[in-house]
């Protein structure tokens, strides 16, 4: 048979803490697992709640995949009832799925316990179900439940089960370490064992509860797994499922198994990205290959190592899973960094020592204050044009600002909820001479500001009505996030925000510290669209506003 | 000799995008560090840089280390110098630290383009400085450099460097894979090798790249390797170091090696969280082990099993590392879990169906808007509490808040910054019939709307005084963290704010949510108060405030 990367991303995945989708997001997330060139995508369970049932319904009909098939998870059926009859069965056999994997208990313990049945009894509602799929024409997988615990406690019955299994039709049988506890070796006994012990192709799915979840799912392929299941961005239940990016790419790259089709492992990147994008779980940076730590280097001693060579530093050609090398700024990096920074900016430092130092120095400074320029690009940028230029880029004056936010009630949306509050901003600036003051509404404070200063700083420089602020990250730091109540109350913390703006074609971000989050939000609202101003006005006189002709 | 477990977070660890150590963070993270029982502590690189310097002076008078020895880490001599003439080393050699890890090039290439010398001059280098720092009186381990890309690069040299170190007295050569590119197998076969090849005690000292990290120390170990080097938490440049709770909890639990004093494993959990505490990266959920999701369950289907036995649902006893089981309220565990975390409060539902069904309803609903019950257990027990007494507990009646923040200049204290904005809040409350009318000034709007709130509330309730906010997490999503430009600004965005209030014995978590910060926030601060006024006032009338006596 052929490899088979199996994404179990909608369903296992979806198990994780904290973790919730929609039936849009589910479609969204499989379009996406597409476009890397999964082979099977598990939806999740129909029948068993109306969202998978939905899902399955509008994947059919709405879900165009171009490499992956669509699998449908179930369970066998219920005790003492034919597998026709069973309505859980019959929800996998119309769902559409052209797959449908079905889990089977594997361990006694659990079959006695969990399913309160006979061993006999689960072996036959194995047969019956698998059977009964097979006969209506539907391609079936097993996943073997709490397989290599099961098979520790009673090795006969487990692999009883798989044989069972196998005759009934299973064209693929899953071992799952349901429970994560198992080390490589281990896991390459028992599919040794296995493969002498039954016909038929073993596939692996794995979780990370010893850390060892991607080094079991080799390990069982170093042992004729032809099958592996996994979650893009390992997510899962507790520590979570096998990440599927990190097992292909290991497949792919170190073991030489082309496992998905050519140029796909590409799309790495982008995708983990794109999916975090749909289940709102930030990106892990260090996230091996596609993180955006994985090709990152701080460290002075490296950087000025990197100038001789990359690939002395680098396991691998970041590019080949989409990724990029970076070099961050940071008072670790020291004079080499800077200066490498500074040409990956456009500016050559290595000639002015001087300049270097002052701006190592401003680097230094601003991280002890709680900035960070290794995600704030157009802030460093901003600081170094202050150094190279003798003076800061500057379009406008801020005469003064103020947000008010009230309501009347509890003023929150919330359980006991009873209407939003009301939040407006004033700001006063000052551009080419002439006083702009305008109000700003918005849902909250910072939005209120962002409308105000956008709208006074636009009188002066149209070009800002095409700027949008695309993202926002508040960072509360020192005594918050830490819980260090020797460091006063939670809310004494200082705040670190990061905005990313754009102009519709790039986007730039910057960073802003303060006591609170408003005043953390308006140095960066400020840095952001004085960055912007420059790329587009360059110099720092302002076009004529309206109000001038 | 005995089994080394060495831990680098000071050093290596503290190369992590986003990780700033001062010397008072890394002496407190080596008292945490000693308490989890390491063998070993690497400090730093004294004479690198004026932090590291300072470290190994104070912690040479203020560490009283009960389990673990301070290693100083730093290079050999420099190309031409003799050792004991080379600042560097001399460094290390008066650094106070009983044992020096000195890295060295094991890699022909980056002998000749990095380190620019001569294979022999590497070698002659590493002779020196060992045999330098012997005769000193220090113990001495030996860091090989990309030893596995340099092993498969030339064998020989690889090898040579080895037995030249063994020869000079290194009593330990930790075998780097310092571009984190290798795989378990692949380990064994060259730690296998070098062992048949060289005398001496191997080391192995792993980075995450292909995320295998872990399993590689593992491998390493079972071919003979007697000294793990790893970060807690996995810190660590790109993808991270090996997570040192990770290998030696896999080491201890599952491969049976006594590799910590007796019982000091059982600290992990709480040791992981505190360094977490002191680097102020927020703790990774899904850590194996140690993580809050490790032992949580989710799955309604588990959940009811759960009830029959645990243990067929984990793979360890989580006491063993210090954690503990978790069940979590969430729209997909269903009436199982709800009741299961009921009687985790103290209430039995299992009489009355109509109840679990109505606060099952009520937590699905709020979980639509954004809420998560899954870290506020207050704020799940005052909706339960809501739905057995028919009523939400209330103290106080909420007439109007409003906050003010405003600023003259830029009103940034950032780069630019020119000094920070004011802010004041006023809040109007009634509390057993009197009205009270409080003013608040804080750092920011939280902070005043809390002072105002407390100063208000306290009045009727004096106990209030007492009470404590201790943690503040605000989470963007919708938009803003997601990137989704097709949902509008960033700052649009809706707003989850997580709320810890203690009361100097206890603490508990509420949760907010709103269009901004400011709302979200006034919701879980008011839900905060008023499940700290029920578990100390009880029945909902205010005690008697001063005002009308």
């Amino acid at each position: 048979m052929e490899f088979h990367v199996y994404d179990t991303t909608l369903r296992d995945g979806a198990q994780q803490e904290g973790l919730n989708l929609s039936v849009a997001d589910k479609l969204a997330i499989a379009r996406h697992l597409d476009g890397l060139g999964v082979g099977f995508i598990e939806g999740g369970w129909p029948g068993a709640n109306p969202r998978d049932t939905e899902f399955f319904k509008r994947a059919v009909s709405e879900l165009a995949l171009e490499h992956a098939r669509l699998a449908a998870f179930g369970a066998t059926r219920r005790v003492g009832v034919r597998a026709a009859d069973d309505p859980q069965v019959a929800a996998l056999r119309d769902s559409g799925a052209s797959v449908v994997t079905l889990v089977a208990k594997s361990h006694d313990r659990h079959v006695e316990l969990a399913l309160r049945t006979t061993l006999e009894e689960n072996l036959a509602m194995i047969r019956d179900t698998v059977s009964h799929l097979r006969e209506e024409g539907q391609q079936v997988f097993l996943d073997a439940e709490h397989f290599f615990d099961g098979y520790r406690a009673n090795r006969d019955y487990a692999l009883e089960v798989l044989k069972t299994a196998y005759e009934a039709g299973a064209e693929v049988i899953a071992l799952c370490d349901t429970n994560g506890g198992m080390l490589p070796t281990w896991v390459a006994d028992v599919v040794n064992d296995v493969r002498e012990q039954t016909q038929g192709a073993v596939g692996i799915h794995c979780h990370n509860d010893t850390g060892c979840a991607v080094a079991n799912t080799l390990a069982a392929v170093d042992a004729g797994a032809m099958h592996v299941q996994g979650c893009i961005n390992g997510y899962g239940e507790r520590t979570g499922n096998a990440d599927l990016v990190s097992v292909v790419a290991n497949l792919q790259l170190k073991m030489g198994r082309e496992v998905l089709p050519t140029g796909l492992l590409g799309e790495a990147t982008r995708v983990a990205h794109a999916v975090a994008e749909v289940t709102n779980v930030p990106p892990a940076g260090r996230q091996p290959y596609v993180g955006a730590s994985a090709f990152t280097h701080k460290a002075g001693l490296h950087a000025s190592a990197i100038k001789v060579d990359p690939d002395l530093y680098q396991h691998m050609d970041p590019a080949g899973v989409g990724n990029d090398m970076r070099l961050l700024v940071s008072d670790m990096a020291g004079r080499a960094s800077i200066e490498l920074k500074g040409r990956e900016l456009g500016y050559d430092l290595s000639a002015d020592r001087d300049l270097v130092t002052r701006v190592t120095e401003r680097v230094k400074e601003a991280e002890q204050r709680g900035y960070t320029f290794e995600a704030a690009d157009a802030s460093f940028e901003l600081l170094l044009i202050e150094e190279v230029e003798g003076a800061r880029p500057s379009f406008f004056d801020v005469e003064s600002w103020r947000v008010i936010s009230e309501a009347r009630g509890d003023g929150s949306a919330g359980s006991n909820g009873s209407g939003a509050a009301d939040t407006e901003a004033i700001v006063k600036i000052h551009a080419d001479g002439v006083r702009h003051v305008e109000t700003g509404e918005g849902n909250g404070p910072v939005n209120a500001l962002d409308q105000a200063l956008r709208a006074a700083i636009t009188r002066a420089f149209p070009v800002v009505a095409d700027f949008d602020l695309i993202d926002f990250k508040v960072r509360i730091f020192e005594g918050a996030t830490t819980r260090r109540v020797d460091q006063g109350h939670g809310t004494d913390a200082k705040t670190r925000v990061l905005i990313e703006t754009s102009d519709g074609s790039t986007s730039w971000t910057t960073v802003g510290v303060g006591a609170n989050v408003i005043e953390a939000s308006w140095e960066a609202l400020v840095d952001g669209l004085t960055f912007g101003l420059r790329a587009h006005v360059g110099e720092t006189t302002p076009a004529k506003g309206p109000e001038l002709e």
